[in-house]
């Protein structure tokens, strides 16, 4: 058995018994029964997670994964290659989107290379580079099964070690030129949808690209024929070593009951991928903000998984599951500190 | 001329040229071009407000109202009409909703009594009673134009008060049992919608009176009649005194060039008679969360107002306000502190 199938076989469902415990007391806080929506379903998810009626959301951070594609010569991304390295050596500064937010919120970052086109390492950033890019999909495999295991258990490699390091919020983010196109491929083949039906201009392809994006993303899926019941094989065939690698940092938080906030867009294809292995992931994942990309809500769907923030962002990094950290944090906020109807008198 | 029609005058357009200098610098941190989709528009908006490049948005309040409404005899409310009283309360202990929100997101809570059924003083909450509630309004009128006029003079009063205690960032809230009833039919007589259509279940409703709910409103619309062009003939005819001072804290903050943070549907129905006023009002609001009162978005839809927040949350106080001020902090600590290009060799 090896570490992805060991990992997803410590995967339980949520404890009840501390979900019901969180809806008792969060029935008796003195308001409306329900009234505060989605805080309340964090509350009682999260308790279900820690298997705890109380919990502590205050260490937190970010696992940020930057890795290039080989689709990028496709023609598919604004910006040049090279803009992968050039923002990467910013996130260890915390001088980026995800790291400006996340000082705002108290949160760390953690950036791990898996993939950049370069062979410079770069100072603060981790190295597990599988290799300098994945190949060009829409002329074969993006990357070997193997590779494809190998980025995943990184993510697992990566959770763990936060974990270890007393993290008990984990959000996922990455960086990598192109990525979205892989994100809409794989996203397509797990959901059965058309390409051109999901794919978006990403962080800001022209317009009039889209649908050259989307052919690429067609093209890729019909030469590979990625099989939709083997993560693995679609990870491998039209997917990306961050993407990869943020599916595993999943798995590590589910099986070791630590709940992971998704980010934008690429999270989502990360999320589907580990969800496809083991549905019970899903139960561990919080989604933050609703991507901008046209495929976000699809993607959201099929997990069931609803965002509470819906900011039209489109930066990913880990930006938006930072900003969420604090939504998550003003939840568990209320739901320890706010009166209940036993502490005043109210005639309930 | 009298306090609003002089304030009303004083409400002026947004800054362009300031508001050109945030989009600039926005445009230059390191990131794709406006891949922070709304915590840009919102440093836009304020440096618009504000009337200047930077801001400080680091003293915030909400003013809560609260007050009674005589159609609660009809049977539309969940709760006993005393809940008003009594959870206002713990307004100034900041043990409730907003309060426990507020002490999260370092904001104070400023509850005034406008209309509260009761004839105690509460400690720690002004007392501005118009009446201890309103009439009945599928008898006649909620209140006199008068009472109208003057609930939102308090409005005025204590946004102009907050102001002068150098708050930079104003929210809005509510208490009143039974007062989804009469923002339900100020939103369908501004928006010429049927009141079945945009009913909802308020804090709480049973789901089989919600068509009764309906039906109060839609006997109320057709027994006084208010002229839609006419918004304090609306406020006075089916309103709420809170429903008042809630548009005239907007118009105050629009008046001082400070922004107005909405909460919920409640909220809106204030916000639809300030527009209504002066449309100008608009541009200093910011939808914080999206009700979930089935009538929310067509309302916020009325004035172009997009929420960020979705937590389906339906509790009011001023909850969601409060919520939202740690969202529109990041917006502006993220356009502060965010590196630019300028700062960083990145190609651009």
């Amino acid at each position: 058995m090896n570490l992805i199938e060991s990992i997803s076989k410590n995967i339980y469902p949520l404890e009840q018994k501390y979900m019901q415990q969180a809806q008792a007391r969060l029935d008796r806080l003195i308001k409306p029964t329900g009234s505060l929506g989605k805080m309340e379903d964090i509350c009682v998810q999260l308790a279900g997670i820690y298997g705890s009626k109380y919990f502590d959301t205050s260490k937190k951070i970010v696992i940020s994964f930057a890795g290039d594609h080989g689709v990028y010569e496709e023609g598919v991304a604004p910006d040049p290659q090279n803009i992968t390295i050039l923002q990467f050596q910013n996130f260890p500064k915390k001088i980026n989107g995800v790291g400006t937010i996340s000082k705002f919120v108290g949160a760390d970052v953690l950036p791990v290379d898996v993939g950049i086109n370069c062979d410079e390492k770069i100072e603060g950033v981790l190295d597990y580079k599988i290799r300098k890019g994945t190949s060009n999909m829409t002329k074969g495999p993006a990357m070997t099964r193997e590779e494809a295991e190998k980025s995943i258990e990184i993510g697992i490699e990566m959770a763990e070690r936060c974990i270890q390091d007393d993290y008990t919020l984990i959000g996922i983010g990455e960086m990598g030129i192109a990525n979205t196109t892989p994100s809409t491929a794989i996203i397509s083949v797990l959901g059965g949808f058309d390409p051109a039906e999901i794919t978006g201009i990403g962080a800001g392809l022209k317009k009039e690209l889209v649908k050259h994006k989307a052919e690429v993303i067609r093209k890729s899926i019909e030469i590979n024929k990625p099989n939709l019941k083997d993560a693995m094989d679609v990870l491998s065939k039209v997917g990306g070593f961050e993407i990869g690698a943020m599916a595993g940092v999943i798995m590590g938080c589910a099986a070791n009951r630590i709940p992971v906030v998704l980010d934008g867009f690429i999270s989502y294809a990360a999320a589907l991928l580990a969800y496809n292995i083991n549905p019970r992931t899903k139960d561990y994942m919080i989604a933050s903000h609703l991507s901008a990309e046209p495929g976000a809500k699809k993607a959201l769907d099929m997990m069931g998984l609803e965002p509470f923030l819906n900011m039209n962002m489109r930066l990913g990094e880990g930006s938006g599951a930072a900003l969420a950290f604090n939504m998550i944090e003003a939840a568990n906020y209320v739901y320890k500190n706010m009166a209940t109807f036993d502490e005043i008198d109210m005639g309930r």
